[in-house]
């Protein structure tokens, strides 16, 4: 089959390599229905992220399941699933809490731009859609599957809802669908932090009312000034790195929340303003799984189009150029088509 | 009157001071009940935090009203009061959100280790108790001026409760408190981290559970060990170093809340740790003053008894003394009798 290899820092490939096989009883094959580049994928595209040796990327997946393992019960060829970034049993301690991405045997999930991936825990992991889904769902699936999730979680983490003023730090496809999770559990103002036009647009379709291009102290000072000088109740971080953790602690009013699903790098926040700030800090990798259900309905029912973020779509083969155009912004996501 | 002056590390004198007076119509007069050292009074004791010159100590307070300022309508001469160690309004958004502490016109306070003291914002700032105490509960509404109530915060903070396990690092009077408060909340089982015979018995009068005397990654291991090798669900830290600070983050499992309270020293948080550790993190300066009416009727029905953290009584001119056995830990806390 085809998949993509990071072979080092702007080193990507797309190879034939062997088919996955089912290696434990609880995996599961599926066959990708659309694949994706994330974010995340960014930092070792960039070097920022070491990685060992060529990789298979990828970690976002929709798509239909063409085998299992003997002690998988839940999903059978022929159905159409979506899964998480991390799989988990979804039946452990930690699972039932919904921390599903804390599940004390998840394992991480590589290898979904291709072809065909192995999905471990199949049962814990897989959500089937009642049928197949119609191809016009298919983006809106795959996202749900992580930028979505993520934003979603997001969301709850910073504790949108009514009355509140929510702010999102990052105009990247988490950010965006941050803007997306927090219209739909209800806040009343949202701000999208963007100095992007593309992003912005979306971001206004996606509910935000508000649009700050400022950054740093300066963003920090508008969305004050938005706020009767207090900060927002609950603010989203989706970049990851100091400047962007400050500016969303500091954005934050006193007995705020801030949800943070930026992949920390070189992050150190300072204990003495973090104590002064009184913000409540939540995040960390998305428990996408905890939402999926919730997620698939809402897409099938045509009440979220999280699908809006893919703005590039590239056949398979082109996945350098799918990586390049979001290193460079070109992209909000691109949609690889295997 | 006499007041307790630092004027350099390791140097308290108590010394006869010009009485406070009413400088805002929002202000009140206090003649102090008892007094006290905080557990913060040692940073400065220690040289850890710079004083800019003499300073007059003391910022936990219950005694009756003198004097009120004019603009002053909810407290008057004769009542006995409880406050917090921050004045607030107690009508401003970030009030009325439960976060005192961080009111908009908060102001610190100062000078409560001596006979007399001047209250700012009285009205927003001072509980009266329903008739002067009787002395037996004098020592406990002292404590509810800050060691109680910031106790209270952080294992609201920490989400105790019931089925829960609570870790509680710092053995300090915060930390016996934190038990407490957890306790009153109804957590199932409660884990006192401390060395100190004292302090472990006093722990388990407030409910501790189990006492684990090991600190750092040993600690850890040992709350692991307690908790099915996920960490806690709610962990209150009070003491404000890095390495309390780990500890408190580590022994927490994925989704679980930390409450901080100690005042963070030369904490700096690393961002990638916390990420991936899952933990919720919240704390700050307690919002003790939306606590004091709740926990005044606990202290006067003998539900608690807040009090048994003092376990040293000296007078007010032997300040001096009192500092040095809390920086010695020869005591947990002392009360000054003015």
């Amino acid at each position: 089959m085809r998949a993509t290899i990071m072979h080092g820092p702007r080193d990507v490939r797309v190879e034939t390599v062997d088919d996955p096989t089912i290696l434990e009883p609880t995996d599961a094959i599926i066959r990708l229905a659309a694949a994706c580049v994330c974010g995340s994928d960014l930092w070792p595209y960039r070097g920022h992220d070491h990685t060992a040796g060529p990789t298979a990327m990828g970690h976002e997946y929709a798509g239909t399941v063409v085998e299992t393992g003997s002690a998988v019960t839940t999903v059978e060829p022929g159905q159409f699933v979506v899964g998480s970034f991390f799989a988990s049993d979804n039946t452990c301690e930690i699972c039932r809490s919904g921390y599903q991405s804390g599940c004390v045997h998840r394992q991480g999930i590589g290898g979904s731009q291709a072809e065909l991936m192995r999905v471990p825990l199949a049962d814990g992991t897989l959500v089937a859609t009642p049928q197949t889904p119609e191809t016009r769902h298919v983006p809106g699936l795959l996202a749900a599957s992580d930028v979505l999730g993520t934003g979603w979680f997001a969301a709850h983490a910073a504790q949108a809802g009514p009355g509140r003023t929510v702010a999102v730090v990052g105009d990247g496809a988490v950010g965006l669908l941050g803007v997306l999770a927090a219209r739909q559990l209800g806040a009343e103002r949202i701000i999208a932090m963007s100095r992007h036009e593309s992003r912005q647009n979306l971001a206004r379709e996606f509910g935000a009312t508000d649009i700050v291009t400022e950054r740093g102290d300066e963003g920090v000072r508008r969305i004050k000034d938005l706020t009767n000088g207090l900060g927002a109740h609950s603010v989203i971080e989706a970049v990851g790195t100091q400047e962007s953790m400050l500016q969303a602690v500091r954005s934050t009013r006193a007995g705020g929340h801030v949800g943070y699903v930026g992949v920390s790098h070189d992050v150190n926040l300072p204990g003495l303003e973090l104590f002064f700030s009184h913000v409540h800090l939540h995040g960390g990798p998305a428990p996408v799984r905890q939402y999926l259900p919730e997620l698939i309905d809402l897409i099938l029912a045509d009440k979220i189009d999280p699908g809006r973020v893919f703005d590039l779509t590239l056949p398979l083969d082109e996945a350098a150029e799918a990586y390049r155009a979001m290193d460079e912004r070109r992209a909000i996501k691109v949609l690889l088509q295997p």
